[in-house]
C-alpha cells in the first residue's frame, strides 16, 4: 500500500472511526482560526479533507508550503456538512501526526495547479510535472493509457501477436523526412528512425506470422500541426496474412466501437458493418474523402440544372447544391456562415430559400426562379429548405460543398447527431490518375496496394481493353466523425503484378526494387497475400478526449518548435561525441557569423 | 478466417469428410509415383498433409517451387498411418483444387528452412524472413510476445498505468554512449535516444502518477555482447510513488514467478518472498553479487584457518574455501574443472579431499594435514568432501570462489537443482567506497539512490560519528539463476539529502544540478518518496527460452557489427538530407584517402 493505509480517493462513511494514514500533496490549506484549519490532501486517486483543530497542529501545518508532499496519520470522522461532489465528501480526517515527505521550496508556483490549462503553454511545458498534477490535465494521460491497454487487449483477444520492430533502421526514399542517427561503427553511414513499421510488418507476413499488431512508435521529421506533434507518434499497426479487405474490416469493426463507446466523450459508436463509401461517391456526395456521417446533409450535382440560369459564376463550371431542410435561422446567420465557408474553401457560396408558399426567395433567387418547378423537382425541395450552391472546377466545387456540409451541418439545429462516434470506410480508390503537371498516367495513391482484379485487370489495361483510370486499388481509409484515422490496403505481394503496375506508368522492375529492396527480395521467396491498416493512436485519443491540441494527450509533448523545454532537448553536445560519430556541425551562414 | 476454413494446425479426426480450404507455404512435396505425392503445407499454426492422388493434380503441383504460398481446397480423410507427433497427424486432405498465391522464384533456398539454425548467421540475418519460417526460430519470437503480454497484464492488474515517455529526448552526461539525432530546426543541436526512461519516470512521480510502468525501448551505443544487442533493448520499467523497497519487492515477487513458471523452459519459480542477501554477504558467501541459488555450494573464509600452513600462495592473502560434499568424481575431473575455473577467474585453485577414513588427501593435503582436526572442525568436513581453496587480494579471492561455486556446482552431480527459476534480491549496497585511484571517498554505485537512514545518517557521517563506508543505500539488484535482471532503488527525492550526499564526496549543489537539471528542478516543487526497478525484457526472455544468444529472441536483430544486413542499415544518405540537418560527414583519415 505504499506507506499509506488508504488512498486520498478511498475513504467513505463506512470508514468512520478508523485510524488511517494518508500521503499526498498539500493542495491547499485554509486557515479559519488559530485552532482551526482545513487541508485538501491530493494524490493520484482523489482528495481528502483534513481538519486541523488544535493550536499545536496548526503550528506544524502553517509552515508547510503548498504542493509539498506530506503524510497524515489520523482518525476518520463523519463530516457535518457533506460534499456530494467529492468522492470522499462524506468524511474528513482529524490528524494526530503530520510529516513533510518532500518539501516544495517555493511559496509561489508558476501557475495555479487546478487552473494550469489557462496558463501560458510554455510555462505548462516547462513545468509539465506541475501541469500534470492538475486532475483535468492528468485525466487525458490516464485516458490515453486506458485506451491503449484496451486496444492491446482487444487485438490480443482476436489472436494478434504484438511484435516490436526495429527503431534503428534504414533511411527510406519514400514518404516524409527521416530522422537520422549517425552510426559510430560505420563512418559516413546513418540509421533512420522508422516513419512506420510498414516494411517490417510486411516482412513479418513473408516470415509466416499470421496476425501481427504493434502499438508502434513512428517518427517523421515534419513541422508541427494541431493534430500532429513534431517527432514521434503512435499507430495501432496491424497486418494479416492470407487476408482480404473484408478480414481487416471485420477486425477493426469489432475492436474499435467498444473502445470508443467505453472511453469516449460520447458513449455511442457505429456498429459493424461500418458504412462503405466508394472514393468517387464520397467526393460527389460529401465533397470530401473524410465525411462526417453525424451530419445528414449531402451534396447534389446541379450542373445540368443550373448552368443555364444566366448566373455568371455558374458558366462552364461544375455546380454543387446542398439542401438544408427545416431551416429557421436568420438572413444574418446565412451570410455569416457562408462567409465562414468561403474563408475555409477559398470559393464563393450562393444560396436561395424555399418559403412557405413554395416560392424561391433570397440570395440568387432571381436567377433560379425562372426554372422554379424543375429546380424544386430535381432537388426534391420542400417549404423551409435552404439551398446552398457553389461552383468551380470539379475539385474546387466538390471541396466547397464539403465545407458547406460540415459548417452548416454543425451549426443548423437538427442536422447533426453529434454525441456519437460515426465510422465509415472509404473504398475503391482509383489506382491511377492523369498527373496535373505531366499530363500522363501516374499512381494516384499508394503504388504498392493491390490493384482490384490483380494481374488480369492490368493486362486488360495494357492491351487497351479497359481505361486504366477505371482501375481501383484494394485500398481503404478509416474515417470517424470526419477525421481520417488511417489508410490501409491489401498489399501487392506479387512481384509480377508489381512490375506490371509500374510498367503502366512507364517504370520498370528496377524502379520497384529501388523503392524497397528488402521487401522486393522477400516477395520473391513466396509471400502470402496480406492486408493491414494502422490507425493513429494519437488521433483516436484526441477524438475520445474531445481535445483539439495533440499536446493535451501526450505525457511529455514537445512544443510546436520541436523542443522539450523541460529537459532542454535538442541540445548541444560535446565535440568528442561528434568525433566518435564522424560528423561535424555545419551551421547556416548567419549562425556562423554570430 | 482469412480466406481459409481452417488453419494448418487445426484439423482433427472429427473433421473427416468436411470440405475445407487451407492456405500456407508448400514446405515439401514428396513425389511417390506418377499419381501419388505428399505435400506438407505449413502456416503459422502448424502443418497438414495433403495427398495428391491423380495424375492431373500431380501436374498442377509438380511445377510449384517449395516455399511458394498456395491455397488448397479438398476433403479431409482419416490417415491410414497416423502421425502422433503432428497435431494434425490423424488426418490428411485430398485436394480438388490447388492454386499458387505467391510464387517462390527460386529452386534453391539460401538454407533449408527447418534447419536454419545450423546456417551461417549472416545468411540467417540477411534472409531473416526465411529463418523465421522455421518453427524452432519462430517459437522464441512467439514466446517473447507472450511474455511481454503476460507482464503487461500482470502490471495492469496490479494497478500500474503504462505511460510512454519520449524517444527523442536530451543527451545525458551519465551512463553509456548516447545515440544522437541531429535537429533540423535547431542547427548544431541534437536529440538523443533515451538510455532508459529514468528521468521521465521520476518526473512522472513528481507529476502525481502513483504506479507507472512501461515496456520501454532503451538505446545505448555500445558494442555487442552475447547478452546485449547493439542498439535497442527493452526494459519492464516501473516506479511507485510514496513507496519503499518493500513495495517494489512485493510487486515483482507477485508478477514474475507466474510468468516464469508458465513460459519458461522450467515450470518452477521461486515463491514470494525471494531470499534477500546483503551485498557484502553475497560477496563473502557466493563470491558474486549474482549468486545462482540453484547451486547449494557456498564459500567460507579460511584466511585465519589456513594462512599459517606454510603454503606460499596463502601468505598475506585472503583465503576462501568451497566445500563440495559427496564428491565421487575422478582426479582428472578435479584437474580439468580447476583449470576451467582458473581460466575464467585468472587465479589458481587448490584442493584437497577428505577420504573415507577422515584423512586429508590429494592436492595441497600435505600443507593442510598438520592442522587436520581444526580444519575438519572449522569447515565442518565429512568423509567424501572435496575442498577447493583459492587465495588472493580480497576481491580476487571472492571472485575466484564465485567461479568455483558456479563451475563445480554445475558439474558435480547433486549440487544444482537446475530445472527452476531461482530469484533473489541483493540488498544493502554500500553507498560509498574508497576510490582505488583517488584513495578518497567516492560514490560506490548510484549517487541518486536514497542513503539508508536519510539525512540523519549523512549528518552523523559528516560529524564523524559513523564511518561513511558503513552507510548503505536503499538499492537492490534482482538476480535469477545467476543472471542480474535489474538494479533498482529507492530514489533520493529530497534535494537537501542529495546535496548532503554529494558534499560527503567533496561535490556541491551545482554538481547535483549539472547531472539532471530537469529532475533537480522538479524535486524542488514537492516530490513524493519513490522507488522502482527495470528488469531487462531481453534477458528475461533469454532465460525463459534457454537461449545464449540475444539474437535468437529478437524478431529483427542487428548483427554483432550493429548492422541490419537485410534492410541495409546503417546506410549512406543524400547530401540534401545532411544539409537539412546542418551536419557534414567527417570521415576518419584512412577512409578519406581511399
Amino acid at each position: 500500500m505504499q506507506s499509506r493505509t488508504h488512498t486520498c480517493g478511498q475513504l467513505r462513511a463506512s470508514d468512520v472511526n478508523k485510524e488511517v494514514k494518508l500521503v499526498g500533496w498539500l493542495e491547499n490549506f485554509r486557515e479559519v482560526g488559530s485552532n482551526l484549519g482545513f487541508i485538501v490532501l491530493r494524490d493520484f486517486y482523489g482528495t481528502t479533507q483534513i481538519v486541523v483543530e488544535t493550536e499545536e497542529m496548526m503550528k506544524v501545518v502553517k509552515p508547510i508550503t503548498k504542493e509539498s508532499t506530506i503524510s497524515v496519520v489520523g482518525v476518520v470522522r463523519e463530516r457535518s456538512s457533506k460534499n456530494p461532489k467529492q468522492d470522499t465528501g462524506d468524511i474528513e480526517v482529524v490528524p494526530s501526526e503530520i510529516k513533510v515527505l518532500g518539501k516544495c521550496r517555493y511559496n509561489e508556483l508558476p501557475f495555479e495547479i487546478n487552473h494550469s490549462r489557462n496558463a501560458d503553454e510554455t510555462a505548462r511545458l516547462r513545468y509539465r510535472y506541475l501541469d500534470l498534477r492538475n486532475p483535468e490535465v492528468k485525466k487525458n494521460i490516464v485516458l490515453r493509457s486506458n485506451v491503449i491497454a484496451a486496444l492491446r487487449k482487444a487485438m490480443t483477444e482476436h489472436g494478434f501477436m504484438e511484435i516490436t520492430t526495429p527503431i534503428l533502421t534504414a533511411s527510406s526514399p519514400e514518404g516524409a523526412r527521416d530522422y537520422l542517427v549517425p552510426a559510430r561503427k560505420h563512418p559516413g553511414k546513418f540509421y533512420a528512425l522508422p516513419q512506420a513499421p510498414q516494411q517490417f510488418k510486411q516482412l513479418l507476413m513473408v516470415s509466416g506470422i499470421d496476425r501481427y499488431f504493434q502499438i508502434a512508435p513512428c517518427f517523421r521529421d515534419e513541422d508541427a500541426r494541431g493534430d500532429r506533434s513534431p517527432g514521434e507518434f503512435y499507430q495501432l499497426d496491424m497486418e494479416m496474412a492470407f487476408a482480404s479487405q473484408e478480414d481487416v474490416f471485420a477486425i477493426l469493426e469489432d475492436v474499435l466501437p467498444p473502445v470508443f463507446a467505453k472511453y469516449g466523450t460520447y458513449n455511442r459508436a457505429s456498429e459493424a458493418p461500418f458504412k462503405r463509401i466508394p472514393y468517387l461517391e464520397s467526393m460527389e456526395k460529401y465533397g470530401s474523402d473524410k465525411p462526417d456521417l453525424r451530419i445528414d446533409l449531402t451534396a447534389d450535382d446541379a450542373t445540368e440544372l443550373l448552368s443555364d440560369v444566366g448566373f455568371e459564376p455558374f458558366n462552364d463550371n461544375v455546380i454543387k447544391a446542398v439542401v438544408v431542410s427545416d431551416f429557421k435561422e436568420s438572413r444574418k446567420f446565412i451570410d455569416k456562415t457562408c462567409e465562414e465557408v468561403e474563408v475555409q474553401a477559398g470559393n464563393k457560396v450562393y444560396w436561395f430559400r424555399v418559403d412557405d408558399n413554395l416560392e424561391i426567395v433570397g440570395g440568387i433567387s432571381k436567377f433560379v426562379k425562372p426554372k422554379k418547378d424543375e429546380v424544386i423537382e430535381k432537388l426534391g425541395l420542400k417549404a423551409g429548405d435552404l439551398v446552398l450552391v457553389c461552383a468551380g472546377k470539379k475539385t474546387l466545387a466538390q471541396k466547397t460543398s464539403g465545407v458547406i456540409i460540415k459548417t452548416f451541418g454543425a451549426k443548423v439545429p437538427g442536422h447533426m447527431d453529434k454525441e456519437q462516434y460515426s465510422f465509415c470506410w472509404i473504398v475503391d480508390f482509383p489506382m491511377y490518375e492523369i498527373g496535373e503537371e505531366s499530363g500522363e498516367l501516374e499512381f494516384c495513391h499508394n503504388p504498392f496496394s493491390m490493384p482490384s482484379g490483380g494481374l488480369e485487370t492490368l493486362l486488360k489495361a495494357e492491351r487497351g481493353e479497359i481505361d486504366p483510370l477505371t482501375i481501383t486499388a484494394d485500398q481503404y481509409d478509416l474515417v470517424c466523425n470526419g477525421v481520417e484515422l488511417s489508410s490501409g490496403a491489401v498489399r501487392n505481394h506479387d512481384p509480377e503484378i508489381m512490375v506490371k503496375a509500374f510498367e503502366l506508368v512507364r517504370l520498370c522492375e528496377d524502379d520497384v526494387k529501388a523503392k524497397f529492396p528488402a521487401m522486393y527480395n522477400a516477395f520473391c521467396y513466396g509471400a502470402p497475400p496480406h492486408a493491414g491498416i494502422a490507425p493513429g493512436v494519437d488521433r483516436m485519443v484526441m477524438l475520445l478526449a474531445g481535445e483539439d491540441s495533440i499536446r493535451e494527450i501526450i505525457p511529455f509533448p514537445m512544443n510546436k518548435n520541436a523542443q522539450d523545454i523541460m529537459t532542454g532537448a535538442p541540445s548541444e553536445v560535446s565535440e568528442h561525441q561528434l568525433e566518435e560519430l564522424h560528423i561535424k556541425v555545419d551551421l547556416p551562414e548567419e549562425k556562423e557569423e554570430q
